[in-house]
């Protein structure tokens, strides 16, 4: 695959998430991570990039085991050390304000190193600096000269914090890039400094009429387009940027969308690992190979080979004929059919002569309330359901989740949707503010503030209508919002929510399933008004959801209580850059034209 | 220092205990383990050896730290990393079996690298494999090609376990030699192991006429002469041996000391950072300079000068004269007057130049009992006294230590004794077990199954007796052995607990300081039989407690309970290797021989 391109053709392979040592002590699944980092590796190796190009959560966590680092010290031992000649340059003086190590070299300038294939990364919210010395776990390894760690910000604790992003300069015969990063800060945060008018300060190549730069921004960030308060916007990145290859969401949106009135494209390679069983996360996997020549690039997606399967569908039993509500043998029958369907499924599609691994099989059922959870139905016992798929699913323990989703009744199936899903394994793990981080939810209408402060009530003060009664002030400002708002909406949905949340106030331990729930249907209408057109909108739930919402309903779109709410808190008309309608419309002819792969996309200069 | 030496001459620089990352939260002594590891790293460049053996305890922690692994590394980078040649020669496909890499190769013979100066090393008690994959924080450098790790065993959980030891065969010119590495094992394991006839499989060098090897082994683990329960004693080593350099044990005895009868020597390098403030910690930090050279070695003991100065002493109020036992305004000025002297002191002898590290105080208070603690004397708060001295000393928090030691009186001042001093700090993080191992005490009366079980009961079952009840017993034990005993000997002093404990069985919390001191008191009276001279002793604790004895009570050696209670669990007669008298008598006068540094000692041969 395209080895073609010359002595200025810059190749970078690009990954993100590969959370190394996630579910290290899982017996079936402990190797992945590193199965697919392998792999990765072995990708660029095959593909002759120049470097290895990773967008955060190297690793699950900041401190990853003894095991996880030995494994991934091997791993980079044998792809990078080599004799292979790097081809590319690095200024150096300029990289000594990027790069997180003593010297301010890349690795691979060190003469005691033989090093082929160079690395650079950012953190993620995974491994990001903590600790002693606010130290990362990319700082073992870049240490150790195994990576070049870069766009790592120290903010301090108090006030907003300012911070300078310098980018790496990267030349390969007439090709000159400007690598900029940006490893996770708090999404909250990163606003705030997104909107002040210097708070970033992005520092930009030396300007020589005879050098254009190609500017690259990788970050990790929740990415959300009109949700200042929980997801960070592109519409707040600097316009004189060409590339952002986006972390930390795991869903593969890797071929390159224009961001219109920006001028820039964006790319979110998604995860090399699905760390949660969700529709998102079960499409197929890929990296991208990005091939830069002056100021054009040409992006080429490589699927991965080795992710586990994973299947994951939604059923709603009340639709299936051959299902008594009444009757659990015809549940558990249904189900069971549907399971080994999917595995039948995988075992045809695994490639022939190596042993496939065993699937991750994900069954999401839907209910059609009538009230209550799970109308009629006993509710099954997941765990007792998955103990026939021992050795058969690599996740027997939790093939089964159950949720509550009224307004999806009869429509389940055209609308495959992420959103309004937890995975319940993390429930007694995670703070609200991951979890929500971790599914794509939004919250323009709960605060993550109010949340937090209603999990605290409800946990530490035993305040069992903490979350009824965040829920129901939320709601309450939300509606008034919604009078002054120009279009009449759906209010029906809210008052649906308002409704069983009353019901079911008296079973505080499905609270919080219930508020996932209300967060979901809420979102489904938060679709901003500011975009018109389908493919502007590149966040995954959004995108679904949008979908979602003109298949089922057919309409009532438009401007919504969310998107009023989501103004609430940062008035985008405030910040500089941010793009005008004009500046879409204008924009929507050229888009797309970068994005189709094996030929080069123009970027649209500003310069 | 000795630069001589061509061609056949193997200089390796040995440290042992490291401790990296001890106390790295600590503001003032977070860098010390760093400073002096950077020191030996610096001495082994300066002496141009050709490798550095570390005998475990690298590390403080298992799981170091993200800062604690970037500051190791980046030292390491900085000493190890060059192109100096490296001249001596490993037996590659030999290395395969000891080496933990999944290469078995040596880390100088990757051409990915240049490496001027390898490291051996094995795992000590601290930095121990545990955890997913049996990883030690070694494994992390061995991976990453910093080190050679080698002695990790593998024993499984069950059952008394086999090991193999496989020697790294090291060749320089005309010196071959056999470098033994054995990571701590849990010592009561290690013992039934070693009296076991083939659990531990000492591999050999093939015989060839021409080839005399020098054996070497290095182990970490507590040192005992007679009591196989709790601490590994050097007559279960094979006899085959040259030289032992045993790990752990933080006190610097690192003359060489020949072990009558089984015809090698032993070498204690001690730790190069103090970890409790005992007085054996206060003795002056050496790594050791050992050059070998056919089957001769010259031991060059090198003091290390980053070390925190620490100054200890021992003071018993009630000989000081101007010390008023009912005026405590006197007993404050008389301690602040000592530790204002020690600190002019640290002053006085500081290198001038650099500016001083602030120093380590201790004042050990001993108290003439005459029934209670403290005798009269109110207890001073030592938080209170040490405020006065933050900025002047490192310690300010615990410059003073309570304890009770009633034999003491009178004599203390020539019988400065590590021996039943417990750090407070330490005892709400500690087993029983660890608080002996580090403060060398020796319980050949109370064994730590029993010490652990009584805790065990007075944590949990909140019994207040189980100290008391354990004590009982295990006097009462030791007492019914002694009547069989040859020698009449001292029970003056067991009454003496047995009297105090009487006494203070009322008060539970002062039970463990009790205890101690009731195990400073027996083990005084512990020195086995086996050994008729002073000099044979090298156990820290021992030789002390052997000398305060003759000192002070000028008598009353010989056969004891202690040496009778340890032959209870373990018969030395069963193992196959043990010395018998005689060989000790035969090999008497041929002793010290190879202590005297700047000469080659002569190694007996037994080949």
């Amino acid at each position: 695959m395209a080895q073609q391109g010359g002595s200025s053709t810059l190749r970078i392979l690009v990954a993100t998430d590969c959370h190394l040592g996630y579910l290290e002590k899982d017996e079936e699944r402990r190797f992945d991570s590193f199965d697919t980092f392998e792999e990765i590796c072995s990708l660029a190796e095959k593909h002759k990039v120049d470097f290895l190009l990773l967008g955060g959560d190297l690793f699950h966590e900041n401190k990853p085991s003894n095991s996880t680092l030995v494994k991934t010290i091997e791993i980079l031992r044998r792809y990078c050390m080599n004799d292979r000649p790097v081809k590319f340059q690095v200024i150096s003086d300029q990289a000594a304000g990027s790069l997180r190590n003593r010297v301010g070299q890349v690795n691979y300038e060190d003469s005691n190193y033989s090093i082929g294939l160079p690395i650079f990364a950012i953190h993620g919210s995974h491994d990001g600096p903590t600790g002693v010395d606010n130290m990362s776990s990319n700082d073992i390894l870049s240490a150790g000269n195994f990576l070049n760690y870069f766009g790592k910000t120290d903010l301090g604790c108090t006030g907003v914090g300012k911070t300078t992003v310098c980018p790496i300069f990267i030349i390969k015969g007439q090709t000159y890039v400007a690598l900029y990063g940006l490893g996770n800060i708090r999404d909250e945060r990163l606003n705030i400094m997104l909107n002040e008018p210097h708070a970033v300060n992005w520092m930009l190549p030396e300007i020589r009429d005879e050098i254009d730069w190609f500017n690259i921004l990788v970050l990790h960030q929740k990415r959300k387009k009109a949700s200042p308060s929980n997801g960070v916007s592109e519409l707040l990145l600097p316009r004189f940027l060409d590339l952002v290859i986006w972390g930390h969401e795991h869903e593969c949106l890797i071929d390159p969308e224009e961001v219109s009135g920006m001028g820039f494209h964006v790319t979110q390679p998604g995860s090399s690992i699905a760390t949660s069983l969700i529709n998102s996360e079960a499409k197929a996997k890929h990296v991208l190979l990005l091939e830069i020549k002056g100021t054009q690039y040409r992006p080429t997606k490589i699927p991965l080979q080795s992710v586990r399967p994973f299947e994951y569908v939604e059923v709603v039993l009340e639709d299936q004929v051959d299902v008594d509500p009444s009757d659990e043998a015809t549940i558990h029958a249904y189900l069971h059919r549907i399971v080994s369907n999917l595995i039948e499924k995988v075992r045809e599609t695994a490639a022939s002569g190596s042993e496939p691994k065993l699937p991750l099989v994900r069954i999401k059922r839907l209910n059609c309330s009538s009230g209550g959870f799970y109308s009629g139905f006993s509710t099954i016992n997941s765990k007792q359901f998955g103990q026939k798929y021992v050795g058969k699913v690599a996740n027997p323990q939790d093939i089964l989740l159950f949720t509550k989703s009224g307004k999806r009744c009869k429509n389940t199936q055209e609308s495959p949707n992420s959103s309004g899903e937890v995975d319940t394994n993390d429930l007694n793990q995670q703070t609200i503010e991951a979890l929500i981080s971790e599914t794509n939810l939004q919250s323009e209408i709960l605060h993550l503030n109010d949340l937090n402060s209603a999990l605290h009530d409800f946990v530490n003060n035993d305040d069992k209508t903490a979350f009824h009664s965040c829920l129901k002030q939320s709601i309450d400002e939300a509606r008034n919002k919604l009078t002054t708002a120009t279009e009449d909406s759906t209010n029906i949905e809210e008052q649906q929510i308002a409704c069983s949340l009353d019901q079911n106030v008296q079973a505080p331990g499905k609270e919080t399933i219930l508020l996932t729930h209300a967060l979901s249907v809420l979102e489904s209408d938060d679709e901003p008004v500011e975009y018109s057109d389908q493919e502007e909108m590149s966040s995954s739930s959004h995108q679904a959801a949008g979908r979602k919402r003109r298949a089922a309903s057919g309409g009532g779109g438009g401007g919504s209580a969310a998107s009023a709410a989501g103004r609430r808190k940062t008035d985008l008309a405030l910040f500089q850059r941010a793009p005008s309608k004009e500046d879409d419309a204008d924009a929507a002819k050229q888009r797309r034209a970068p994005v189709a792969p094996g030929r080069y996309g123009a970027v649209i200069r500003r310069r």
